[in-house]
């Protein structure tokens, strides 16, 4: 930065000598004009323009921190945003179950609750990009990933209460929305850590994420966390739905499809520098990021800035939460030279986060392809300008 | 809640047979209408309105989790928002320094930063509460707190980088607002934890949170995070400003005023049920509310039925962090006799909080009171409403 000169006074800014604005009659803040340029982006960049079926994506090279605000975590929705009177909202819980059960919002505000925060992320992040750098920033590249607190009733307490026949092993969850999205969940996940959630970031859920009540899988793909929930069917078996044979599946190399992959594997990506920033000469940067695992905590992250072949430590900040995102930091002196940057990481289980090529060793990495979690590069040119490395 | 009939088919609802919305333009998402009655709110009940010295207060009875969303934390100016253009400000290092410094908002953002949870309070939380019931919520009595993660630079590097000479004992934050608010600060402080803050909850600072750049003192009282942050002057005294002796000061005994008196005591307060609701009838409640401490973490809160004859443990959620709002809970089967209910909170440091009656004994509570940590009650009448127990 400039010094300061001795002898020079401090300039008196304009703000010092006006007045500033009253408090706005409305009561709920919104950003500044100068970071209007902070948005979820839609995505008819790549794809048709659907109303009904669409996607927002949140700009990740822009946040700070682990939380994401409600007003710019990502959207996906697959006959448009509900919005639901609470009044008159209604939840079952029914199927092989002692005894069903019907809950209004009123019922369910009366539960003990708990608040967590995770991490959620699309099973389609990154979709497009494997075989060609189609996408510019990484709000494109990984902006299907958000991360708030959460609050609601643990999922256990309510089954509990509905007691769960023995034959019950799996749970739909069917949303109120136009296009009645339903996932299967084994058992095992519904009383494990599940959680019915009504809560997001301090303050009821936002019409775009299922207000008035949703389910919520700590570290599972996006969609089975089925939003405007309204019922919950315990069954024997899962349905085998259309999302649950021909989407959210993903092509193995033995021509079959895999099934019910909906832990989401650990995954990092550098935010900053990223697409479409540029680094204004030779110097200091901090290098950050985001880290995160569907199967517990992120214990490291690496960083490399010669396209893979040296390694070197990353600074996790605290707190490093389950299921949550968690961001890393590496102090990078660039010397102007070009670079080649990504980020690798692992979690509590000891996975490690793979290259492309080790995930296209054991998946076959065609179409629209799920659940890529590969260990993504950015370059760096010698005038700083940085772009997507992929393929 | 009502039970499901067992042939009783699920209605399905409106919600379920119509198009949804398609995602908006703004990129900016807002709460659903539904909500609309969760805002800050000014204080024009109490005092008399004034546009350049005012107050909004958070929603607390609203507020699920530790993370107050951006669009409801309080605020407090005293000389409106000031809006600054981020490429014309200027952040200045000076006096007792071996190099004096000038940053540019780019110079400050290519540091390493770090992101924390903690809480900001006022010091006049509460103020008018201690000798009769003029607020009816929580949102009145206790509403000048909120919570937050907050991203910025540690304080200690760039004193390092500006190298204080051995002389320099205490340092002025000086606000680029109409009201040129500043505030002495002992080194000790700016050395220890503070923080150079551009980042509120994932995104850059509000206005009305002092953008582009505020200071913040963990567990310090608010009026020391000195907002729209233009200047740093590092001295051997503090300024004895009038904000230093005429405010922000506590009456004594023995007729003399404390200053300095910055740091946040450890307290508490019921937020569900609180002023202002009702409960339905006698059954099962979740009983919540936070507890915080300007000098560590919460280690246990106690919660009362009887208006402080008996106490009972509350649950503290996860994750209890520093200085941070702490979520306790406790779940009360309320028999339908009136009851009043309280918290008493207990810091890191073995502190715990004092009932009015405590209080009083030490210091004088006249005025306008500064720095009230008081046990805080409500009564929950034989209808179920609930209202300010205070006096």
């Amino acid at each position: 930065m400039a010094h300061a000169q001795g002898g020079t006074p401090l300039e008196v800014p304009k703000s010092n000598r006006t007045m500033g604005d009253p408090i706005p009659e409305t009561g709920y803040g919104m950003p500044i004009e100068f970071e209007s340029h902070v948005t979820r982006r839609r995505t008819d960049v790549f794809v048709n323009r659907q109303n009904w079926s669409d996607w927002s994506m949140t700009p990740l090279q822009h946040q700070v921190g682990i939380v994401t605000p409600n007003g710019l975590f990502f959207e996906r929705h697959h006959n448009g945003v509900a919005r639901i009177n609470p009044d008159e909202h209604r939840l079952a819980i029914h199927g092989l179950v002692e005894q069903p059960l019907l809950f209004t919002m009123d019922d369910l505000m009366r539960y003990p609750s708990v608040s967590r925060f995770h991490f959620m992320e699309c099973s389609g992040n990154g979709l497009t990009d494997w075989s060609e750098a189609k996408s510019v920033t990484v709000q494109q590249t990984h902006g299907l990933l958000s991360c708030a607190q959460w609050t609601g009733i643990p999922m256990s307490w309510l089954m509990a209460e509905a007691g769960v026949k023995p034959e019950g092993k799996w749970v739909v969850f069917e949303g109120g929305d136009g296009s009645g999205h339903l996932r299967s969940i084994p058992i095992e996940k519904v009383m494990d850590d599940a959680l019915l959630v009504y809560g997001q970031n301090g303050e009821m859920l936002r019409a775009e994420q299922g207000y008035p009540v949703r389910a919520f899988f700590p570290g599972w793909e996006g969609n089975t966390c089925v939003k405007w929930l309204r019922r919950i069917y315990v069954t024997d078996k899962p349905l085998q739905i259309r999302g649950e044979t021909a989407r959210y599946t993903d092509p193995m190399p033995d021509g079959k499809w895999r099934q019910f992959s909906m832990e989401m594997e650990c995954k990092s990506v550098i935010t900053n520098p990223s697409g479409g920033l540029q680094l204004r000469g030779p110097g200091s940067y901090e290098t950050r990021g985001f880290a995160w695992s569907g199967r517990g905590s992120i214990t490291h992250v690496d960083i490399t800035l010669d396209g893979g072949r040296t390694w070197r430590e990353a600074a996790l900040e605290e707190p490093v939460l389950d299921k949550c995102l968690t961001r890393f930091r590496f102090r990078w002196d660039w010397d102007g030279a070009p670079a080649k940057i990504a980020s690798r990481a692992v979690d509590s289980t000891g996975y490690v986060q793979p290259t492309v090529e080790q995930l296209a060793s054991v998946r076959e990495i065609v179409g629209f392809v799920q659940h890529h979690n590969g260990i993504f590069p950015w370059s760096v040119n010698e005038n700083g300008e940085v772009t997507n490395a992929i393929a």
